[in-house]
C-alpha cells in the first residue's frame, strides 16, 4: 500500500477551500457513485431506521417533548447533513445528552409537553443552528480540542447516570416532580418506591432484559446457529423495535392502560412534519443562550469524535469547520420542520458504519423511511408504554459509563484522572452545563499547575558522543566549573519564579561553578514575564561571579530574544548553537 | 566575590522550616543587631512617618473612612510585620488599591463614614487576616505566580485611573453620588463642573503643583545648591507633609471652611487606637468574601513584588509563605485596633529602603512615631482641606500608569500585550475585582492557545556533527526515506489533534518516506489524550507503510510510556536515545 493512499483516499479533506465541493461535500460522492455502493447504503439506511424510530421517540420523552417531535427531528436534518456533512457514515438525529440539555434548559420556562415548551425547544434548535454555523464560518472548529479526553469521559459517564435516573420515574410508573438535581430524583424514587405501578415495572424490567440480551448474548448465539453474517447486525440491532412492538402488543391485548394504569404514549399525529417557527424574542434568546451554547458545544463534540474515529478507519477525513456548518444547517432544518436540536449520535453512527454505509445517501434513505413511518405507522404507537421507551434509554446510556477508561487514565497520569473525577463529580452535583465548564477549567488549571514546576536536569556528556543527558540517569562526564542545566518547559509567568529560585539554589550549592549554561532544547517560548526574570537572574549571577550562557536555543525563540536586545545583553559569544559547542568553548569536553 | 555569598547573605531564606527563627524572623536581625544599623533604621523610620501621616489619612478618605482610621492602621500592623516579616525594608500600612477595594466592597452595605461602615471595614481586615494566614500556613504562596507581569501591569494602570478619578469630586468640592462604574464619575464631574467650588479647586491644584515639584524638580535643584546628600531624600519626600501643613494654614487663617465652603477633615479624635471587634456573622462574611479574597490576593501581590525586588538588591531573601503569615497577622492587628486592611506599599517601601532601613526596627520606629502623632498632633488636622488629601492620592497614583511597560511588551510579544490590554479594559469597564479575574483567565487561555498549535520543524544533520536542526533555517543533510520531525511542545489535549493532522499531512506530501522519527527533546510530558492520539497515529502510519520511531525522549516521559505498555507497542528497537542514533540505525548519516 503506497503512501499516496493517504492522499487519494481523502478527497473531502483535500478539497481546496473555496471550491464548490468544499461547501457541498456530497458532490464528492455523487459524481463517483457506483452501483455497488447502493447495497451498503440501503442496508445501513434501513437498519438505522429500525434503531431510530424507537430511539427518536424515547429521546423526545427524555427531552420532555411529545414522541412525534423526535421523529420529525429525524427527517429533514438527516437529509441536510447527508448533503453538507464531510463524514459519510455519521448518523444525525436526536441523542441522549442533547435531549437532557433541552429538558434542563426549557423545563424552568414552560410546562412539560405544552405548545410553548415545544416552541421553546424549536427556538433552541434555531439558536444552536446559528451558533454552529457561525463557529464553522469563522473557523472555530479547533476550539473542540480544548476539551481533554478525560474531561469528556468524565462528562459522558456522569451524564449517562443523570439520564438513566431521569427515566426511573417512567420505569416505576411514578409521576415525579421535576427537580434541579439528579440525586433528588433518586431520593424521591426511593421514598415513593411502594407507590410504583407493578405492571409498569414488569414491562420495563422485561424490556431491559430483552434489550440486554439483544445487545450482548444474541449475536454470539446467532453465529453459533450458523445465521448468515449480513443478517446478524440487523437482527441484533432490532432489539428496541422488538420491545416497542412487544410492549405495545401486550398493553393493547390486555388493555393494561385502563385495567392496570400503565402510562402509554397515546395519540401520535400522522402526517409529514408541520412547518414551524422559533420565537423571535431577544430577551428570550438571552435566557436560552447558555443552554444553546452547551448544546452546540457538547453536540459538536459528540459528533466530531465519532465522525473522526469512523473516518480514520476508512482513510477518509472529516473537516472540522465544515462539520460545524453541516450540523448548524441540520439544526436549522429541525427548527422549521417541528424538530428539536440534533447532532451526530455515537451508537447509531457506529451501526451505520458497520451496516455498510458508503455515502451520505444512507442518511437520506433513513430520512425517507422515517418520513414513511410518520405518515403511515404512527397509529401503531398509541399503546406503546412509556416504560419501554425508558428501558431503551437506560440500556443505551449504561454503555456510556466507562470505568475501564478511568482505571487506564488513573494508571497513566494522576492529573488527568483528577480532571476526570472533578468533571464527573461536578456534573452530578452541580449540574450538566456547569459541570462541563468546571471540568474544562480544571483540566486547564491542572495543566498550568503541572508546567509551573518544570523538570530541571543537570546534564553531562555521554561517552564521546555529542549527546548530553541527565547526570542522575546516565553515566556522564561533567566538569566542576561549568553547570549545565536543561529546563524541560517553556518559560512563562507560571514557572518563572520557580526557575529563578531553583537555578540560584543550584548555583549556591556549587561554589566552584563559574559558568552556567541554560539548555533551550525544551524551551519553546519565553514570555515577557520570563524575560524579565531571566534579566534579573543574569544580573544576580553576574554579581555572584557566574557567567550566564545559553545553548541549543530554537530559531523562533532566538528571533524574539534578538529583536528585544536580549542577545546583546547576554553577549553574542555566550550564546551557543549546541550544548557541545558551549562545552568546547568552556573547555569542558 | 565568592558564590558562597549567595548562601551567607540569605539568612532568612535559609532558616530551616520548623526552627524558631523561621516563624519569628526578627530573631535573625535582633541577635546580630549592630549599633551602626540604628542610624539607618531611625532615619528611615522618621522619613516613612512623614510620608505615612498624610498618606494614611488620604487613603482612609479613598476607602470612605474617617482619617484617623488610616492612622490607626499604621501603628500595630507595622509592629507585627516588623517582627514577623521576612523583608527588612517593606513598609506596611494603608495603600491605594486596597483602599479602593475596601470602598468598592463596603459602600453598597452601609453609609459612608458611618459606624457600621467602619466596622465592616474592620471585618474585612479580619477576613483578610484569616485568608492570608491560612494561605501561608498551607503554603499557597506560589499561587501568586499564576498572575503574569502583563496582567499585573494592566491591572495597576487601570486601578490608578479608577483611583485618580475617584478623587475628582474632592478636588472640585462636589458631593457626588457613589456609582458603580468609574466612567459615570467622569460623566458626572463633567456635567456638574460649573457647580464646583473655586477655592477648593485652587487649593487642590496648588497642592498638585507643589507635590509634582517635590517629586521631580526639587531633588535636582537641591543637589545643584549643594545640599548634603542625606538631606535630599527627607526633603523631597516631605511634599505631602508640606501641602498638608500649607493647606491647613491657609484654611485656618482665612476661615475658608466657613467663608468659602471648603470641605475640611474636621475633628480627628486624639489618643491611641481603640480596641475594636469585627462582626461575627457568617452570612455577612459570605457577602464580604469576594472583596476579602481580592484584597488578600492583590495586597499580597503588591507586597511580595516590592519585597522581592528590594531584597534581591541586598542579597536578602523573602519567603513567600512566611510573608503571607506576617501580612495576615498584621491585618489581625488592624482588626483589633480600629484599623482597616493593610499591606506592603510600593512607594513607601522604596523610600524606606533608600533612606537606609536595615531591619524591621525601622518599621517599629515608624509605628511609634505615628502613635505619638495620634496622641498629640490630631488637633492640627482639623482645618486640613480634603482637596489636599485628594491631591496627594492623585499624584501618588499617576506614577503607576505605565505606558512604557505596555510598549515594551507589545514589541516583544503580542499575546502578552493582549492579556495586558484585556486586563486594563476589563478593570475599567467591568470593575476592579472582576477585571483582574478576567485578565488572569485571559492570560491562561492565551497560553493554552499558544501551545495548541506547536511549532514543528523537519530537521537534518548539521555538517558532520551530531546536531540536527531545522531544514528551513540551516544548511543540513536529510535523506528521502526518513522524515525527522521535532515538535516544540509538550503533547497534551489542546494540541494533540493538530499534531496528528500535521504529521499525517507531512507524510502524505512525501510519498517516498518509510520511517518517521519523532524527536522528543522538547516534549516535556504526554498526557492521556495525547497518548491516545499517538496510538491512533501509529496505526494510521502503519497502515500507510510508514514505521514510527521516537528519539531523544526524556527520562520522566519515557518512564510513563513504559509503565503503560506504550513502549512495547512502538517496539523497543524503534525508540532511540538520540536523533543521531536513530539516523545511524536507519542508514541516514
Amino acid at each position: 500500500m503506497a503512501l499516496n493512499s493517504l492522499n487519494t483516499a481523502t478527497p473531502v479533506g483535500k478539497t481546496k477551500s473555496g471550491s464548490l465541493a468544499h461547501y457541498l461535500p456530497f458532490l464528492n460522492w455523487l459524481v463517483n457513485y457506483r452501483r455497488e455502493d447502493l447495497v451498503g447504503d440501503m442496508m445501513a439506511g434501513l437498519i438505522v431506521t429500525i434503531m431510530l424510530v424507537p430511539q427518536g421517540m424515547a429521546y423526545a420523552l427524555l427531552a420532555g417533548l411529545p414522541p412525534e417531535v423526535g421523529l420529525y427531528a429525524s427527517i429533514v436534518p438527516l437529509i441536510i447533513y447527508g448533503l453538507l456533512g464531510t463524514s459519510r457514515t455519521l448518523a444525525v438525529g436526536p441523542v441522549a445528552i442533547v435531549s437532557l440539555l433541552v429538558a434542563t434548559g426549557v423545563a424552568p420556562l414552560a410546562e412539560t409537553g405544552s405548545g410553548e415548551y415545544i416552541r421553546l425547544a424549536i427556538t433552541l434548535a434555531f439558536l444552536v443552528g446559528i451558533i454552529q454555523l457561525v463557529m464553522g464560518l469563522v473557523r472555530l472548529g479547533f476550539l473542540v480540542n480544548f476539551l481533554s479526553h478525560p474531561v469528556l469521559a468524565g462528562f459522558t459517564s456522569a451524564a449517562a447516570i443523570v439520564i438513566g435516573f431521569s427515566q426511573v420515574k417512567h420505569l416505576l410508573g411514578l409521576s415525579m416532580p421535576s427537580t434541579e438535581h439528579f440525586y433528588e430524583q433518586v431520593f424521591y424514587a426511593a421514598a415513593n418506591f411502594t407507590a410504583s405501578n407493578p405492571v409498569t415495572v414488569a414491562i420495563g424490567l422485561a424490556s431491559i432484559v430483552v434489550l440486554f440480551y439483544f445487545k450482548q448474548g444474541l449475536g454470539r448465539q446467532l453465529k453459533r446457529l450458523g445465521v448468515a453474517e449480513p443478517l446478524v447486525v440487523p437482527i441484533t440491532k432490532s432489539g428496541p423495535l422488538i420491545v416497542v412492538l412487544g410492549g405495545t402488543l401486550v398493553v393493547w391485548l390486555f388493555g393494561l392502560n385502563e385495567t392496570a394504569g400503565v402510562s402509554i404514549v397515546g395519540d401520535v399525529p400522522a402526517g409529514l412534519p408541520p412547518l414551524s417557527l422559533p420565537y423571535f424574542d431577544l430577551s428570550l434568546w438571552e435566557v436560552l443562550l447558555p443552554t444553546a451554547l452547551a448544546i452546540s458545544f457538547v453536540g459538536y463534540m459528540e459528533s466530531i469524535s465519532v465522525a473522526k474515529s469512523l473516518a480514520s478507519k476508512r482513510r477518509e477525513k472529516v473537516e472540522a469547520n465544515q462539520e460545524l456548518i453541516a450540523l448548524g444547517a441540520a439544526n436549522f432544518g429541525a427548527t422549521f420542520t417541528g424538530g428539536y436540536p440534533v447532532t451526530g449520535g455515537f451508537s447509531r453512527s457506529v451501526v451505520n458504519f458497520a451496516a455498510g454505509a458508503n455515502t451520505g445517501l444512507a442518511s437520506i434513505i433513513t430520512a425517507v423511511l422515517i418520513g414513511l413511518t410518520v405518515v403511515f405507522l404512527t397509529p401503531i404507537f398509541y399503546f406503546l408504554p412509556k416504560a419501554v421507551l425508558a428501558a431503551i434509554i437506560i440500556v443505551a446510556v449504561v454503555g456510556l459509563i466507562d470505568v475501564a477508561a478511568f482505571k487506564h487514565v488513573w494508571r497513566y497520569n494522576k492529573a488527568d484522572a483528577a480532571s476526570m473525577i472533578i468533571t464527573f463529580g461536578a456534573v452530578l452535583l452541580v449540574g450538566i452545563e456547569t459541570g462541563i465548564l468546571v471540568g474544562a477549567a480544571a483540566a486547564i488549571l491542572l495543566y498550568v499547575w503541572r508546567t509551573s514546576r518544570p523538570h530541571m536536569a543537570v546534564v553531562g556528556r555521554l561517552g564521546n558522543s555529542e549527546t548530553y543527558r541527565n547526570v542522575l540517569r546516565h553515566q556522564v562526564k561533567t566538569c566542576p566549573h561549568v553547570l549545565t542545566i536543561r529546563v524541560d518547559e517553556s518559560l512563562y509567568f507560571a514557572n518563572t519564579k520557580y526557575l529563578e529560585d531553583t537555578v540560584l539554589q543550584m548555583v549556591a550549592d556549587r561554589p566552584e561553578v563559574k559558568h552556567l549554561v541554560l539548555i533551550g532544547a525544551a524551551i519553546n517560548f519565553i514570555d515577557s514575564s520570563a524575560l524579565e526574570t531571566l534579566e534579573s537572574l543574569i544580573s544576580e549571577l553576574r554579581d555572584a561571579g557566574v557567567e550566564f550562557h545559553m545553548a541549543d536555543i530554537k530559531g523562533p525563540v532566538m528571533d524574539r530574544l534578538q529583536s528585544i536586545g536580549f542577545v546583546d545583553e547576554v553577549g553574542n559569544d555566550h550564546i551557543h548553537l549546541s550544548v557541545h559547542d558551549a562545552m568546547q568553548v568552556l573547555n569542558c569536553t
